[in-house]
């Protein structure tokens, strides 16, 4: 797959593309966390990101691209962050978008889609049958599908988090991410690892849907095992050949995984501790710090990307009851 | 107080001395906020700022502004924001700095202070008389007296926020801001009016404390009625000679006042909404808008300073159970 090979001159094209309309949001340093771990670790704030995901980085990128080659009409699959970026990028490129999301998608990034001007189609119970729908659309309708993150573009917007951040803290010396289709940790990694090659770039992923390093360890994408999880953004399984399996095979020097309780209960700490709601992906990647499953020396700068903040209005209100509740009876 | 006029230069001065290190914080569209009002409700999000509030930008500005002019030595008194904004700022321009508080101070601002390696000092119960003796010990000890509000690099700091609003989002109508000492409101209403006259700013006063307001109608500073706020960035009666005064009462437009039930329940309305803690004063902001003590056409595009995310753990928690309790029963 050489023709695909994506640099960080891509990342830095991105950059140009997406700057003016993206937030270049905070990278804040934790003092709950830093406290935790001995270490010093920063916070990348998507979940203030417009739409309140990483994911518009690199729905504008692609978009941006698209109208630049001519293309006016776009059909995607998304558990709804990659959708809402897709629909938010068309109205700044004036492209037509079509969002198929899973039945299975949280309310609130449905609620949140149905506001913009483009067609929504619900289809299947799990991402993959949803992207197969999609792509057949795109095929049937000579449209051009944006995949989550089998596309070299919504891999280089990605990629633009790790320049901010390397902008803000230049001696970071690790990057804790979490891990889905892999678009993020890619896009991540190749920047970060082209700006200083010594910068380990570490992958979270869901206990109850541990696709990308299972399939890593089995060297192909493979079907993982799946269950149910608040983590939807980093949930399902994803495309045989995307191009992010062998960049994050590459790339990825640490895998975490996280127990879904452990997701679960960090979206309450860190509403107690930092003050924002995040979502089970941006959870993930915390709780692989606050539950000390990664170690870190004193001296060290750790980044962390908090992906996103849209997390389902029942989901966060039924955690904050059981520990509320539970915290005033103790 | 001709020696003390504050312009648009020394605002970006203030950019230059401070950008490095602040936060440039997302400016971003309420969906909530905009569907509310049908206008375009833009939100600078200054509780993801550095120390969790826009004072770190003053702060920062006056210390770096104190070590250019060999002063190597701060006093300072606050309700916590202002004081946790010159700790930090004490981390990076390397001046000794000693802050003090009153005895009502929330536990999470003395808590987070605690953390910094200045002096803390706690005296008095209301924030005049802790700024009396502030002043009095750098007096004492030859110290610079660092005001939360009534300084020129505290305003030309704050002044900042508006240079980033008006950077996203160039043809904004109205700026709605909330006011105690008014260094914030003073700071943003000269910038933002050097570059568009026409910018309405609207001040926002807890209608526990309307001291500004008050002195505004009265023409001079005055004393004015005080009751409990947990809105208490923006509490507390303030100096009869302070140079916002003048400031103030030449640029802001309009003027609105929330009650305390309103800026209670707007903390949670917010979490529900924007997924994130905001702290009374910037809680009385939003309430402005969600309450509907304001009307805007359809087309106007508004900015409010969302100024503040440190709110004492215990009053969320209290708010929360409040609502989810009873959002439970319904």
């Amino acid at each position: 797959m050489l023709e695909e090979k994506i640099c960080l001159s891509d990342v830095l094209v991105a950059k140009k593309r997406i700057e003016k309309y993206i937030a270049n949001t905070p990278f804040v340093k934790s003092s709950w966390l830093s406290g935790l771990t001995g270490a010093n670790i920063y916070m990348k704030l998507e979940n203030v990101q417009v739409t309140g995901s990483f994911k518009y980085r690199g729905a504008l990128n692609t978009l941006t691209w698209a109208k630049e080659n001519q293309i006016n009409k776009v059909f995607t699959a998304s558990a709804g962050n990659h959708g809402l970026g897709v629909a938010e990028a068309a109205i700044h490129t004036e492209i037509e978008a079509t969002v198929c999301v899973p039945q299975t998608a949280s309310p609130l990034k449905k609620q949140k889609l149905q506001g913009y001007s483009i067609s929504l189609i619900q289809h299947g119970d799990e991402c993959d049958v949803t992207e197969a729908y999609a792509r057949r659309l795109a095929n049937e309708k000579k449209g051009f599908y944006v995949s989550p993150y089998n596309n070299k573009e919504v891999i280089a917007g990605a990629g633009t988090i790790a320049l901010e951040m390397l902008e803000v803290i230049p001696t970071l010396t690790t990057i804790v991410v979490s891990v889905g289709g892999g678009g993020l940790a890619s896009g991540i990694a190749i920047a970060a690892k082209a700006i200083n090659p010594d910068i380990k770039v570490i992958g979270v992923v869901a206990a109850n849907s541990p696709v990308m390093s299972t399939s890593v360890i089995a060297g192909r994408v493979v079907r993982a095992f799946q269950d149910k999880t608040i983590a939807d953004g980093i949930a399902g399984n994803i495309e045989p050949e995307s191009i992010t399996f062998d960049l994050v095979k590459e790339m990825i020097d640490d895998w975490v995984t996280v127990d879904e309780q452990d997701i679960v209960s960090t979206v309450f700490e860190f509403l107690d501790n930092e003050g924002m709601l995040i979502e089970g992906a941006a959870s993930a990647t915390v709780a692989a710090i606050s539950k000390k499953l990664l170690t870190f020396s004193p001296k060290e700068k750790v980044g962390i990307v908090v992906c996103g903040g849209n997390i389902a209005r029942n989901d966060w209100r039924e955690i904050l009851v059981n520990h509320l509740v539970g915290a005033k009876k103790a």
